[in-house]
């Protein structure tokens, strides 16, 4: 057994151009889940992966269609009395805008230093390439130690709205012991990361009505309440002078934080200048009586994803603006339901919504927080494989964003979730420039390598 | 005379239809100014006047340069010991988008109804036609009774930057008696109207910065200032309770409304349910303590005119935008002065911004507030003709608008403005399906027929 690890080892290192060309080759798919326009590069890439799956050796390997963009499923099941994994992951990614922001373009992978940019590097083609790469020098050096199935879907980044019912009719398909899960990032490029919590995620679009278009602002203005100004009062009392949400009823049902947890939280490296330094803010912000850490991994948020509302282009245009819309997100924490946030939000509104607009709240699909046990013999394989390639133990945390699948897994298939992944803080997630760090892409490949040979 | 005066009324009859194609010829021009990709077209539109002008028999028509887009000017100096009047008008129109929302072209003049469609065809190509119209038919049957002059700008949608100098240059040129104004407009359409205070303009761009680009809200989600949040708190923060401004001093020089002038414009037609009807709100709004035609006219206001941040398209897209922009202008009153509001702005952004974010301030050209003397010997005359075409006394009413060039002639020319023009409340100025009522645009030549010989 050591004799094949080695072998494998060394072929990831022979063939680390071979995989970062494959890379390079996937994200070079605009699959952008979120904008109809683009279905016909996400079917691209459910081919692309496809024939990979194929490629490395799998078996049922199909493109299973879904009420939204296909799930691509394949299979090994060569290794009897030993554990199955199932691997999660997703070939979609986030919309380009703005795309002047870019310094290349974004489907065109560009290394420049250690990095290699484009969409989708990281979250979370790159991640799906690691472990392909990894199970590509396993398996050609030997055969394969424990049974694989592959679930990459192409919705995650819309919040998987048809994953649901899929996992739902695929029961018997999807058995596996375990669900390894690459969709969760390292705290640092020396810091190995095993995530244990993640946030769920309620979607809304509010609108606020004013007059039926839009008019003059000098013979109208201070008669009419504008529109962008009644949304702006309405955002600005979503949190109060402790920047706690004011929801009604929006905390009634989080569950706290533990005081070993937040113990652990503080431990973490992740300070006040640290996130300072990442973001480019002069000052850190959040809800009184939390570190910043446990702000954005532990407790719920909410936040304007974007806003718009009259005239926008260059010069001025007096006019008092017909509507104004913003999007807005927020993140939950145990045990927050996403239709709860919705009712709360609605009722926000009623009790807050001056009567001189009209108003409208959209609400897109959502997903519950979970929290992973890590006692289970697969979160030890990986932090032994982790403390073998970077000579340290893990770092065990909470993260901010939302993975819905690990919720589904957990409550469909009654399985837990493995949650890593070899991103880094930096590496512009949802951004422009959005790149990978490939010496840490290629430990991340070592350290797969070593986790398969932990069973 | 009165033959002649018969005889230009005759004339502007038989040619109402000839009256509408020259009009539609001249919106056809995309003559915005607030962008300089249209300035060919502002051009063609300059030569278009100045051809025009020389069609009517004005002498020294010329396209002259300003630092910004050029004046056409024009005389006519025939009728000596009688008075001469300067036309004051504007060639340039506002932008058009949401262009969607338009039902036809907006450089296509479409009659449907009793209304031509097109931007331009209200503010204020179709004042400018009437007046050419109304000459044209006096100068077909006689001698014009008045002298004229002309000066016909292409920056009043902008602020008219460059026109205070090219005034200061052109003084003696454009001595005259008083400067007909028929850049306001009337109450409705049985209700001819002579505007004798207008409100001035401060406007500006506010932008918050926050990381230094969009960042994943799970991730950073919590432990930063939204800046967004931030421009909406900001925003939100911009009136107290009663509605009333709360930039630092800006209420200091306000020019109290006369308790005479109360009256007066208590009895104007503009009440609240007429509001509701023609801007489509659910209740009006405004400062506290004033009625809505006060407010419209003779308060000082603050109003956003477009707002933007983040991601606006289709579907989601969890962010914290790295920065937030809103368009915001004041209106003025006497005796504020843009300048004083930019620094008052300053304060309340230096008080009030929190250290979580940065922000810059950007000033566009401003104007102040003017009021007319209602007693000069033009005014006169124009209520005078109106009484004689629609059968009744004007009213005579403040201005929410701020038409500067009426400061700027009062200041370097100390010459008196006369405001009036055929523009209804429902033209939908500045906004989409921008229209002309013809009946009250052919009245308004008659009207303009009848004053030329008042003299």
């Amino acid at each position: 057994m050591n004799e094949h690890l080695n072998a494998a080892l060394a072929y990831a290192r022979e063939h680390e151009s071979e995989f970062l060309e494959t890379l390079k080759e996937v994200v070079a798919f605009a699959s952008i889940s979120t904008a109809e326009e683009f279905r016909p590069e996400i079917e691209k890439t459910a081919e692309w992966v496809a024939k990979r799956l194929k490629a490395l050796g799998m078996e049922r390997v199909a493109i299973m269609p879904t009420a939204g963009h296909p799930v691509v499923y394949g299979e090994w099941l060569g290794a009897p009395n030993q554990p199955t994994m199932l691997i999660y992951g997703h070939y979609d990614v986030q919309p380009v805008d703005p795309l002047e922001l870019w310094e290349t373009e974004p489907f065109v992978a560009t290394v420049r230093g250690e990095n290699l940019y484009a969409r989708g590097t990281s979250d979370m083609k790159g991640q799906v390439m690691a472990c392909l790469s990894a199970i590509e020098a396993v398996i050609k050096t030997g055969s394969l130690p424990i049974n694989l199935k592959f679930l990459i879907e192409g919705e995650e980044e819309i919040g998987s709205p048809s994953l649901p019912a899929w996992i739902e009719a695929n029961k018997a398909l999807l058995q596996a012991d375990f669900c390894l899960n690459p969709d969760a990032g390292m705290l640092g490029k020396d810091y190995p990361t095993i995530t244990y919590g993640l946030r769920g995620l309620a979607s809304f679009e509010l609108t606020v009505f004013g007059p039926r278009q839009d008019l003059h602002s000098g013979v109208f203005g201070g008669a009419v309440h504008n529109p962008a100004k009644a949304l702006a009062e309405l955002l600005a009392g979503m949190h109060d002078e402790n920047n706690r949400i004011t929801l009604p009823g929006f905390y009634e049902t989080v569950r706290p934080l533990a005081d070993d947890e937040r113990v652990k939280l503080a431990a973490l490296p992740v300070t006040d200048d640290f996130l300072k330094q990442q973001t480019g803010v002069p000052q850190v912000w959040g809800e009184a009586g939390y570190s910043s850490v446990e702000r954005a991994g532990g407790r719920p948020t909410l936040e304007i994803n974007g806003m718009i509302s009259g005239f926008t282009g260059a010069g001025q245009k007096t006019i008092i603006p017909s509507k104004a819309m913003a999007k807005i997100t927020c993140r939950l924490v145990l045990d927050q339901q996403p239709e709860q946030i919705y009712a709360q939000f609605q009722r926000y509104l009623e009790e807050k919504a001056p009567a001189t607009i009209r108003w409208e709240l959209k609400m897109y699909d959502g997903s519950a927080a979970s929290i992973s046990n890590i006692e289970q013999p697969a979160v030890k394989a990986l932090a032994q494989a982790m403390q073998t390639v970077w000579g340290k133990a893990p770092l065990y945390k909470r993260e901010g964003g939302s993975v819905p699948v690990v919720g589904m897994v957990q409550s469909s298939l009654d399985m837990e979730s493995v949650l890593t992944g070899f991103g880094l803080p930096d590496d512009n997630l949802h951004a422009p420039n959005e790149k990978m760090h490939l010496p840490t892409w290629h430990l991340g490949i070592e350290m797969l390598i070593q986790f398969l040979f932990n069973f």
